[in-house]
């Protein structure tokens, strides 16, 4: 048996069901809601997750490629299908991204964005914490709405 | 080298930092807020904050013990001092619950208050994840408020 709490696999797997449950929360905003909505000066939920689609890909491309990589949370999308097209683009590139991540190297530090300066894994677990965190506010946003989110274990 | 991501220490000091800014965030709600503000017909946050303890020491505790128990989210608290208090023995708990686990039973399934069955570490990582969702719910009312609250890296 392997002494371990938490397999690449399954760190992996834990971050899709994430993006899953995040994925749903994006299709149940109305369009405009979803780029205009907002409570007490917060960010609409577009915004949000364009600070998720910033960190995903781009942080795993620099872990792989070992390559400084500039922040930048500017929306690569205009309208809610575009966000869910490169929503579903994401999934597939983290999945062939993350496995080149060889396992000895989640314990090993990687400077993010030029400042960032954590274990490889703290880093994912950071990116998994963020979102639920992010779209834990995009419930109240979509209760306000009376709009009824995904159950929160919902995320098959 | 252990064959692992993330070791049980690792596991439980992950969720006690979540804890931590969970504890800053009741600290910065007005007495008052904490028990009445809502948006959209959610809960207080002292109502999610009374889910937390139910779930933490009475799952450990279930789990430790090898018996069934009820789920009970009535709160053990009336004041935000009361609640503070809790929060701050059951992080005593949780520490000697949590190493009483044996590494090898967090694979391992386990049926919490009488439906619930997962991996003992699945489990734990839900306990996570709902504490940082409902926290986050807990920052919306805050900026509503127009009170700043804590920086979402200030686990320490």
């Amino acid at each position: 048996m392997k002494n371990e709490i938490l397999s690449k696999n399954e760190l992996l797997e834990y971050w899709q069901a994430q993006r899953r449950l995040t994925r749903k929360v994006i299709e149940v905003f109305p369009e405009k809601d979803l780029f205009e909505f907002s409570i007490g000066g917060m960010r609409p939920f577009s915004q949000m997750c364009a600070e998720f689609i910033a960190i995903a890909t781009p942080s795993l491309k620099s872990i792989v490629m070992n390559k400084s990589m500039k922040f930048d949370e500017k929306p690569t999308f205009k309208t809610k299908e575009e966000l869910l097209k490169r929503w579903d683009e994401d999934t597939l590139a983290i999945n062939e991204l993350f496995v080149q991540i060889p396992e000895s190297d989640f314990q090993k530090e990687f400077v993010l964005f030029g400042e960032y300066n954590f274990q490889i894994k703290q880093h994912i677990f950071y990116f998994i914490d963020n979102e639920i965190h992010h779209r834990g506010q995009a419930y109240v946003y979509l209760r306000a709405l009376d709009i009824q989110p995904p159950f929160f274990w919902e995320t098959l």
